[in-house]
């Protein structure tokens, strides 16, 4: 019977469906009017509402009419006050233009008591804002600010002429607080060339698609998610957004925290640009607007979906205590397969020297503290600290900062410390060898497996176990030859062949043909997978490729740890020798199904320890 | 060899070392002045300078004068109002006070334009908050005030009563606020009443152990982390925390958002507290204040943690990518052991059948929603969608919302979706019962392997494979017993004993001594490993405990899932068997360490895919 054909419906997600669902529920809204100061504005259509979300993955879900060019106006204050900041530095910026909401109008020209605008987000600052950028690029100043808006959007923006002639026509009042900046050296050079930069900017035609990505490129520390680009430095970002909290709405700022709890910023054109950080970035048009000046659906879209997501920047649900996933020694966990009674025997006996933390999710200020706060019990800090960070996605700043802490001071001299699962491609792969670059005293290893396998591999050493590695076994140390005779041992040495091989030769490839056994004799092998995950270490005494004698495939690579000498015996040579020595090949089968199921029992806790 | 014993030393945590330099570093800065317009506060010792973090697992770290007792004062304002939006209910509060930051002194007498006061964290609004709840509480008023902040920093509080004169006596201010209140109705009842409820209040006596306790119960959802208990709700949490942001630092609120960025309230005794929700409250205490009122070291402490451990509620570093750790079907990964080959067979046609997403981290709206877009492709979704959640820490308001939305809406109806990995203990399970009883069609697993299992059974089933369960199979179909000869078999069958096992008998016991071998006839059986991961499903063909064979240990616990029927051989039988058939003996032995080698690879395969 085949499988049934998939439903032919087409899948949308639950988000784009809730963003339709709003879109569809706001668009009767017909309160506010279109901004009408500039002629040109009021020509605009009403009835157009666009919703757009951006992630920071670079998804970008719309609905409506998200495609119509429109001014942006202020909106653009942010994105220009973000670039100043990195073009001219923090302390110059902020010695022009202040950070505190005014309490008043967009357009008001009162300035704070030190003759500094309130805010980036007022006309004041903004104008100042240009006047710094124009200070510092002349006649680019312009195509600065252009480009970078651009480079949030991810495309070229262009100037609507018919409605920069109009801001320039009606602009009297933002000439008024030009010339008032300039009397305070708030402004400086050519006022006409500054208000020329401003009014363009303020003219710049984007969509709502564009606003969502500019927001995700906030909310993604200052990277484009759509064109991987980075647009602006994560100060900037964090700064920008601050600002946008407290003074981007107009004076709806306090109860825009209050209800939203979005950094957002609006224009009169009918836009409103919103960011949070590490979750998305929306835009929204539809040009009617409040008595404040910010879009009516706009606010009601955005109360909407913050509150359906709960992305009030202060509403946050973790649980530190999900970051330690395990928390262990060996004396309750089995010791991995594949050692030596010898070397078993040492590591039992030191079942406690080596204790694991598995960690999870991300390690972030507030989890990293816990992490650390477990390993305060000197008695319960060993020879070797295992952090497994397998299953850890992110480490932050602060994050990274306290595991650098854990690791130099607070752990003792005696302990070793070992980081196990970051491979090549992990995401914290960097920020680990930046940590090691810095000189912090910890091996790291891409599996947990050999992080273990070199942490016990370090305990047998320290304690006399591999003294054997380099003393050649004879044939009575096999395992797998166990309970043979000694003519039997001779006469399969007879049939094989000693061969030597060098450090780091792969000795069998899993994928080749099983047709021979080998014993070894001398040095060290290890057994991986096709990861390259070490499933085992093999010291002399032990065998490999051993599935061969019942003519199964191969299940791992072996390579030579150290020069290895061996005893290897091909099938044909195996199946003369169960010719002539009938019992003592049955012996041979029978040990290897005794090693299979030792070996079975392992794997079997490691699954359970990996899944329970 | 010993092993070394661990270094004597005290381990201290990066964060505690942290906090120890920062009051090093702030300790001789002796700007600003101790605040005198009450006579009993001029009384502070301006040299106290305490330190306080306690972290949302409720562990409290304390450097310098955290246990010196002092006045609450204007931080009581945040813990009152949000015990006002629990009592009252959001609605009546904000129809009383507003949230917008007034841009004046924390004592002004202005009220805005609407004659409300501007928000809860001037005086103002504070006393309306007391109105508000001296209104519903009468003469319960401040006992329910005092608890509710004895609640929020675990432990009684008490009132210094040489303040409250004091601040009685020298009130006149606030008295002249409260009847401006009144005149507009922002006050009702007695004045008098009202204002030594909030005098009480600014009077209680707290530590900067307590402000931080109390941060950490805002930061922790509004349970005090230290006592476990529910202090307020999360939308009282939310809201005050963004009035505190947008107008916590009196007129210093834009630069501290844009500065330090953690929401705080301070108050004219000294202290500070600060709240970062799921990260840590933060407790200051140091008597100098500024010209805004807010304490100088506290300010800087603030700053520098804020600084150090990037703290920045807008700064946030997470990768929505990270959240999916691997997306397969049994295309490429091997099946899992313990299926007939005809079983076999029916899953290997149908490889695509069942996809896996392995999910990890925090399931928010953000991660949630690119898990719904790996999704969109109708080709892609499959009759069996497991979501394997059991590296999931946590799951958001808004990833439930999108889960549920995907569950309901997304999938087509002909894909069934199983969600593995939540066990009862898991931090998820009770939101993801409450998404089954709520009606979402969905199969949720303790393990992967429960649920890969069941949904191969269903496949297996949905194709006639388990039409050979119900039927007796004779000796010729056990693999183990592969290459006997008809006469082998009868002796073999003559020996053993027919029993049968209702359905959910244990078998075997993983504990018990090998004693025995069984080959199933009829039914259906399956191993368990001790946590109760379901390791294979056996059926009639195959055989059980027959590591006896070699006498090793058993595995697995055994049990019937239907009525089953099997042959049972004990080993002093087969022992006989072996003595009076040594080759088919031999044979036997040779099948099982083949059985054995395809099930290391099966194992291998799980530890490298849940390891790689």
């Amino acid at each position: 019977m085949p499988i049934p054909a998939p439903a032919p419906a087409v899948l949308t997600t639950p988000l784009l469906r809730f963003l339709e669902e709003t879109r569809t529920a706001f668009a009767p809204l017909d309160a506010g009017e279109v901004a009408s100061y500039i002629p040109e504005l009021g020509k605009a259509d009403a009835d157009h509402f666009g919703i757009a979300v951006a992630t920071t993955d670079g998804h970008v879900y719309e609905t409506g009419d998200t495609q119509i060019p429109f001014t942006i106006q202020s909106i653009s204050k942010a994105v220009v006050f973000a670039l100043a900041l990195d073009l001219l530095g923090a302390e110059k910026v902020e010695a022009t233009i202040g950070v505190e909401p005014s309490g008043e109008a967009f357009n008001s020209i009162r300035l704070r008591a030190d003759n500094k605008p309130f805010n980036a987000m007022v006309n004041a600052g903004a104008i100042a804002c240009c006047g710094l950028i124009a200070d510092a690029a002349g006649d680019e100043a312009f195509e600065l600010i252009r480009s970078t808006l651009g480079r949030f959007a991810g495309r070229a923006l262009e100037v609507d002429d018919a409605v920069f002639q109009s801001e320039r026509l009606t602009g009297d009042r933002n000439r008024a607080i030009a010339y008032l900046l300039r009397t305070y050296g708030g402004v400086r050079g050519d006022v006409d060339h500054v208000l020329d930069v401003y009014f363009r900017q303020c003219s710049l035609l984007v969509t709502a698609r564009d606003l969502a990505v500019m927001g995700a490129s906030f909310a993604n520390h200052g990277v484009n998610p759509v064109t991987g680009e980075t647009v602006v430095s994560n100060y900037a970002v964090a700064r920008t957004l601050a600002v946008m909290s407290s003074s981007g709405m107009y004076d709806f700022a306090g109860e825009w925290i209050y209800r939203v709890g979005v950094p957002a910023k609006s224009g009169v054109g009918g836009g409103i640009l919103a960011a949070l950080p590490s979750q998305l970035g929306l835009g929204i048009f539809s040009p009617r607007l409040d008595v404040h000046g910010n879009s009516v659906r706009g606010i009601r879209t955005c109360e909407a979906i913050s509150e359906a997501f709960d992305l009030h920047m202060l509403s946050r649900q973790d649980d530190v205590r999900t970051s330690i996933v395990a928390d262990y020694d060996f004396r309750t966990v089995p010791a991995k397969p594949g050692r030596q009674p010898h070397a078993r025997e040492i590591l039992k006996a030191r079942s406690a020297a080596i204790r694991v933390l598995e960690l999870a999710g991300k390690l972030s200020f507030a989890t990293m503290d816990y992490v650390t706060r477990r390993l305060t019990d000197p008695a319960g800090v060993p020879e070797f600290l295992i952090l497994n960070l397998h299953r850890v996605s992110t480490i932050t700043d602060a994050g990274l900062r306290l595991l650098t802490g854990l690791l130099r001071s607070q752990l003792p001299p005696t302990t070793t410390a070992v980081i196990a699962g970051v491979e090549s491609t992990s995401p914290v792969a960097p920020q680990l060898k930046a940590l090691k670059d810095q000189g912090v005293r910890v091996r790291i290893f891409p599996t947990y497996d050999a992080a273990v396998e070199w942490a016990e591999d370090q305990i047998v050493y320290r304690h006399g176990g591999f003294s054997q590695v380099g003393v050649e076994a004879d044939l009575t140390r096999q395992a797998l030859l166990e309970g043979l005779s000694t003519e039997d041992l001779s006469a399969l040495s007879r049939l094989g062949t000693r061969v030597a091989f060098d450090a780091g030769t792969r000795i069998i490839s899993a994928s080749e043909p099983p047709e021979k056994v080998y014993f070894l004799l001398r040095g060290m092998v290890s057994a991986r997978a096709a990861t390259g995950t070490r499933l085992a270490t093999l010291i002399p005494g032990m065998a490999f490729g051993e599935l061969a004698l019942i003519d199964e495939p191969r299940s791992a690579d072996i390579f030579a740890e150290t020069e290895a000498v061996c005893l290897e015996v091909g099938m044909e040579q195996f199946r003369a020798f169960a010719e002539s020595h009938p019992r003592a090949a049955d012996r041979i089968i029978r040990n290897l199904a005794v090693l299979l199921a030792a070996r079975i029992r392992m794997a079997t806790a490691r699954i359970e320890m990996l899944t329970g």
